[in-house]
């Protein structure tokens, strides 16, 4: 299956598994961080470091590492919990939950959803129902106090940002990117609506879809930092440099299409409104109110700005304390923390029929839509999830009274292929949740 | 007066001061970050960046902004708090100590002392007594919750640990540094004893006291990646790397001489000995248990090594509760953390014979001695400091029940110039609050 969205360019890839394409990857347990030793041993030997510069670091297998240690290999902002008390998650742990199975597609033998999980490079996974810890298991180097990277899960807390400061006033969805930033107005975000750049509905030489796409994609992430830079470098050294080099490709608005770099527009629209940079704007309205137990941080490009697109770092109980907020309909931690009527909002969706002319076949994700930069099930739960590269999700389930996290770090980005095995545990995990006890 | 321990290169400094060397300096006020306007406006305008590449963010002015966002401009490994409550600093404030006036040498009139602190690039100050906040005051981009460099009073935090893991019998003083890293046996480390890398009485080709050692010193801060590389850099690229070249001048153990680098070979024996790396330990064994509001952050070079020499960013209140921690014999926070013993040693200093002998001329300091990481001043109270580049201090002044915490950001990396002001307006305070109210 074609690989989509990876975080780290295909030629990175392919080159730190090069040893591997005669064979299979290795296996979850043989890329155990702690078993592979990475950055073990004062001084650390050259063949156990996990360096940014050397291009690996954020492919597999030291990914496993990195996705857990991300502010040791990028500059960061911090995303302040504020000074409040810890929003209480009570343990509830249901063993009936830990040992769920689900069978895979064209397979008959059913396997535990947790091994599965395992098997796929999980390296934790958080199941709330009716806001109390059912199942909570951490692999590697995970722990409850470690952030891990969510790469695009960061559009969904910037999209629920940007929903709330519409709903305030601040923003109006209905006005053009060059009426918020003048700078850009050469791009071809100029006149793309504030909605459009919610919705992914633009059309720009930025396909991630498309193999030029996914290149257009691997440039923009060397010009915000986010990849190591080749000796020699020199396209677009800053995020909001490379954003002014994306093209218009046709009219707007004619069809879903996911860009991570609306989601960047979007961050510095946040920030231009509000006069401060978007991360303490995210702070301010989300992070400092949900009662999350660690500050989160953010991957900031050499110019300070934060990367909306994916740079988000945090905990897996903290992204499960946004999830619950957002399957209470904003009203958590003993205060409306983002209106309900966005809440509402995101989980009735988008256009579905915009989303069924993506250029890339979801074929795993037939008769959804994408809303908010939250992507909407449309199932009979009325699920929506926040999904970023490699795996890491958040899933809620407001039928099922349900939210599960889930953090990976495995030799694919592709979220698509997880599809699946997610959607098989994730009904399955709401089935069970939903019966009597 | 000839600058000393700059932080920042001296051609780094001169080129960013170039405009200024016609003229004074901008004052404290003409170089406060928010109205110089530092990293304000989206996109930020270019002559608003602190930007870590273009060389000029750790130098003045713009080091009024960097100071406060360290990891912001590089990358940093999480010091963690812990779960713990966070240890009560009561209020207590006092107007009479915010009217004291010190009076400079030389001058007659009077100034206010936190006057003469502000005007000398103050970020923010703290004054203990009793373990209540007597004063407490923030300049700039600074606030209660915002972590700034403290620049070479990390030293002392590294000197407090590797006294405590020698008093459990973790690390033997006598013992030398090739015992336990044979990978610098053909450095001029090799035969140096702990005891000496706390002390700083090695014989280096690395005096910082110099205008060579200046130059080495700076090259080691290129290797850690503290200070941007240029184009075609062909140095080390890792403090290790640059550790390795270090040449030994003389036999060990026969002057002072203040030596960075001994403090970064410190850091990495207390990580061979405990197994993983010394920022860990040093959460673990200090600042999880001071009850810290905050996380610390601590610069990591490009191996992950975090910069034991100066690396470490706190809150004020945070480096205040380290501060008072060793006031009160390492009995804080309702736990012993660190041995009475050994806060007894720091306080009682180190062979004033030796510091004598510093090939530098410390005027300011006669009489002083330098023990475990800290600067020990032999007065009447019993006082001894931290003390890092640019004025970052913590000074803890037993008899008077004191412990005085200040940032500074100003265009002078030397300390000892700031020694008469520092030293008139402490001993003010010592003397007023050892009075009877």
């Amino acid at each position: 299956m074609r690989s989509w969205k990876f975080i780290v360019p295909a030629a990175l890839i392919l080159a730190a598994t090069a040893a591997q394409s005669q064979q299979a990857p290795l296996s979850a347990a043989e890329s155990d961080p702690v078993r592979m030793g990475w950055m073990q041993g004062t001084p650390t030997p050259p063949d156990k470091l996990v360096r940014f510069n050397d291009g690996n670091a954020l492919a597999f297998p030291r990914n496993r590492w990195s996705f857990a240690h991300f502010r040791e290999i990028l500059p960061t902002a911090r995303v302040s919990r504020g000074a409040g008390p810890v929003s209480p998650l009570p343990l509830a742990l249901r063993p009936d939950i830990a040992k769920l199975t689900i069978t895979w597609p064209g397979q008959t033998q059913p396997v535990n959803w947790v091994d599965a999980f395992d098997a796929s490079y999980a390296d934790a996974i958080l199941v709330l129902h009716r806001g109390k810890i059912v199942f909570e298991k951490y692999n590697g180097v995970m722990n409850r106090d470690r952030p891990h990277i969510g790469f695009s899960m960061t559009k969904s807390l910037y999209g629920t940002l940007a929903e709330t400061l519409i709903a305030e006033g601040k923003i109006d969805e209905r006005r053009t990117v060059v009426s918020y930033l003048p700078e850009l107005g050469t791009s071809g975000f100029a006149d793309v609506t504030v909605r459009q750049l919610l919705d992914m509905t633009t059309s720009l030489d930025f396909n991630e879809d498309t193999d030029e796409g996914t290149k257009k994609f691997g440039a923009f992430m060397l010009g915000t930092g986010f990849y190591p830079r080749p000796a020699g470098y020199t396209g677009p050294a800053t995020a909001f440099g490379a954003l002014t080099t994306v093209r218009k490709v046709d009219d707007h608005g004619k069809r879903f299409d996911y860009q991570s770099v609306d989601t960047e527009v979007l961050g510095l629209i946040i920030a231009k409104v509000m006069g401060k940079r978007s991360h303490e704007v995210l702070s301010e309205r989300i992070w400092s109110r949900i009662g999350a137990e660690h500050d989160a941080d953010i991957v900031v490009d050499a110019n300070g700005q934060p990367i909306a697109m994916g740079g988000l770092s945090a905990t897996l109980r903290d992204f499960a304390r946004f999830g619950e907020m957002m399957r209470l309909g904003g009203r958590y931690n003993g205060k409306q923390i983002v209106p309900a009527k966005i809440v509402a909002g995101i989980r009735a969706g988008g256009d579905r029929g915009l989303f069924a002319k993506a250029l890339w076949d979801y074929n795993t994700r037939r008769g959804w839509s994408y809303r908010s930069q939250w992507w909407v099930r449309h199932n009979a739960n009325g699920a929506y999830m926040a999904i970023g590269a490699y795996g890491q999700a958040i899933y809620v389930d407001p039928k099922a009274e349900m939210v599960m996290v889930r953090f990976m770090s495995g030799p694919v980005g592709s979220t698509v292929d997880m599809d699946p095995m997610t959607h098989a545990a994730v009904d399955a995990l709401a089935a069970r949740l939903q019966q009597a006890r």
